[in-house]
């Protein structure tokens, strides 16, 4: 039996010297068979690069094990580090002996060597993270989450955890999905013939969230500094290759802090973030460069080395007024931008990042700070080449009367908010966050067509598999 | 305006010097005037302690500000630290001005210096994290959230996100949530009276996840080690103080890998996670043990010195059988351990905790591997004292056709489990993982009684406020 902790495939390439006894775990990826010797490529998943095993025809059954050595099969080996004659790696792993735990049938195994689509790949979600792209997409998201929370972490955030389940769309963000422990083909009915939702297990109709903004709010009128990292839902029909109906999203939430500092905030987060993602998953970046798009390192590198520039909303407008493209949707004071217009921006015009601030009030929502020009409120848009929108934050009203006056603007019903309001009815003080969609994080990283190719099992309209 | 990045006050408990120029926000907890100044005990919720803050007279504004600071206000403070007169603090900040966010009237505002019960607190879970209990808890929560992702990062385990809308009840583990996007007003019906499922979002009736295992034993066979850490849901109807609808879980998973090194994991994971937390937190846990529960400093040094006891069911059973102590339920070889077993097996027998091996195949999960004895199957469940169960883990059935015979004798469909199948017809390999409710474990640490006091926002039978 295996013993539990050998070292990983990346750490023997990365760690291991010529003369080095180890044992690797792994799947064949590829072999090659010479004249009295073969050579399998072995990959754990620990790195995009596999280790070289060389197998004698000298070792103990290796005839009859070679037959079982196609590509998928599961093994063993035990051997000893040698100095590689090839130009593709540094070491290899001559074997002394060599166990098979599990084959894979080469006439129904789906991961041959050719090439297969994105689209038949999302088929077999329970098999394609052993291919190349996937592989290296799940490392990247892996790193990537955990920057996040390194981040935080360091600069003294809780993560909080904020309720998946809730009992009202809080922000008017989009269709919910109701979630009921009550039998659906046996609704328990109310004299007046509507559901009643007093025999449901909440005693109330209930959904999943849209966003743990509000939550994150009461947590951070507690401990000044907090985000959110959990999945959120919309069940809006959209198939795109930007949407999915599950999906995580990063919400940090700074007390005593204002548009200012919450675009700070935003801004050394993501340099951070694509930092220490490009140190740790080197390899695989360079393989979206080659493989997916050839912009994802130099757009990297810019994120990580320019300031984003900074501009408001009116200033923004103005500039694409004055431009000489000519944009599908008109532009105009008022209107909420199209992604043509943000591309414009951050791709023509400024060519970074851009950071677009102060947006008229009736195209944000009621919780963002109202200026003093009594048109426009706190928000603040990052906008970056090729996907538009990546974050998207405010300064929150903190005044009890201009929120309760904004609330009923919106017709949003006080009794439902009763505990927000309480916020700023007990030691309120101004504070500000922001929200990334984690997946189009991933996607820009990466430069993956399709969003449903950077979670491991997307849930899309009429896709739910595995 | 406040600048964004002040010094924590914890960070200036820490590390301020009498002479620097701080400036401190937070609210405050307790006001005392003496004659000529004022001091003011300041929380940001960084820590347990507070930073004091000295007021003079001589102050612009002194007494007009001094009426509006009462427990709750939010403030800035700008000063300079100075040695402490005091014997409960090393430094206080003596206040060269002062601004006052907010107020919070002492008529209503509910969080007064008296003690209230968890109970009531629960009611104001939007204020309740801003005491002295729950602001250890889920500062405690946060660091044992951040040692779970350390360990597992560390040994190069990669977090994967598994869905939270499943389309099946993998492993029977218990009612589920129905997810729907349908108008429960008016269902969609086939023309034999059922409901249409193919009118809903996914084409198919949809619940909320019970368990990532499953997907993570996907990830597994790709990764060699990953691990989940998620929300799951179970609607069982569970009034109790140890219950939840929804709760985080942590679900490792590792290829190459059998019970002994399952246990080996849990157990080295379990002592990391105690140390950092014991170690980030310790004023928190000094406040537990003399407040909340007076064994949680000892249990987690218990945790973390002493290798845990391991011993079969079989050897358990026996052990039960022996001893005078008479339990309400009968034992015998088969049975499930109850509550009342576990916690003498771990409190009377060994004293510590106890990791108990090999339980009776009827008494278990479909997918755990069968012995050799074809009775029993190599699960674990790690017992530790109070609480029992914490840990629950096995290897999973690698083979293909014991997991078939398996799944034919606990009629789970095949067909809905091809996915599955297929991990052990391409490349299967021994794999193990185990789980743990994550609110259990820190409940387990804190002391706390009630489950519900342990996450900022309880679901539970007839509760989804907030």
């Amino acid at each position: 039996m295996a013993v539990s902790r050998p070292p990983s495939i990346r750490s023997i390439l990365n760690h291991g010297q010529p003369g080095d006894a180890v044992m690797a775990n792994g799947w064949v990826r590829s072999k090659r068979v010479l004249k009295g010797f073969a050579f399998l490529d072995l990959n754990d998943g620990s790195s995009m690069q596999g280790l070289q095993v060389v197998l004698d025809e000298a070792l103990p059954a290796f005839a009859a094990q070679l037959n079982q050595l196609g590509t998928g099969a599961s093994v063993t080996v035990h051997g000893d580090l040698v100095a590689s004659q090839g130009k593709n790696q540094r070491i290899e792993l001559k074997a002394t002996s060599l166990q098979v735990w599990g084959t894979a049938d080469p006439q129904t195994y789906p991961l041959q060597k050719k090439r297969h689509s994105f689209e038949f790949l999302r088929t077999i979600a329970h098999l394609r993270s052993r291919t190349n792209t996937l592989g290296a997409v799940f490392r990247v998201r892996n790193a990537c989450s955990h920057a996040i929370h390194q981040f935080f972490q360091e600069q003294g955030f809780l993560w909080v955890h904020t309720p998946i389940i809730t009992h009202g769309d809080c922000e008017g963000a989009g269709e919910q999905f109701s979630v009921t422990a009550l039998d659906l083909h046996h609704l328990p009915l109310t004299a007046q013939q509507s559901i009643d939702w007093s025999q449901d297990f909440f005693g109330q109709p209930t959904y999943l969230t849209v966003s743990g903004q509000l939550e994150a709010e009461i947590m951070a009128m507690a401990f000044t500094h907090v985000y959110t990292f959990g999945p959120t839902f919309r069940a809006e029909n959209s198939n795109t290759s930007r949407h999915l109906a599950e999906f995580w999203m990063v919400e940090p939430e700074m007390a005593f802090c204002n548009l200012q500092g919450d675009m700070d905030w935003a801004e050394s987060f993501l340099k951070f973030v694509f930092r220490q993602v490009l140190e740790q998953c080197a390899d695989d970046f360079e393989f979206f460069n080659q493989r997916i798009d050839s912009t994802v390192l130099e757009t990297a590198q810019l994120i990580i080395d320019q300031p984003f520039e900074r501009m408001t909303y009116t200033e923004a407008i103005n500039r694409l007024e004055q431009c000489d493209r000519s944009f599908e949707f008109p532009v105009a004071w008022g209107i909420d931008l199209q992604s043509e217009h943000e591309r414009y921006l951050t791709e023509d015009l400024v060519k970074r990042p851009v950071i677009v601030t102060d947006y008229p009030k009736d195209i944000k929502a009621f919780y963002m700070r109202l200026n003093e020009d009594l048109k426009t409120v706190a928000a603040m848009d990052i906008l970056v080449p090729k996907i538009g929108e990546l974050v998207g934050g405010s300064q929150r009203e903190e005044r009890l009367e201009v929120l309760q006056a904004r609330m009923q603007e919106t017709n949003l019903p006080g009794e439902d908010y009763w505990w927000y309001l309480d916020l700023r009815r007990y030691g309120t003080v101004p504070h500000a966050g922001f929200g990334l969609g984690f997946e189009r994080l991933v996607q820009f990283m990466t430069g993956m067509q399709n969003i449903r190719d950077v979670i491991p099992f997307p849930r899309t309209p009429m896709s739910a598999d595995f």
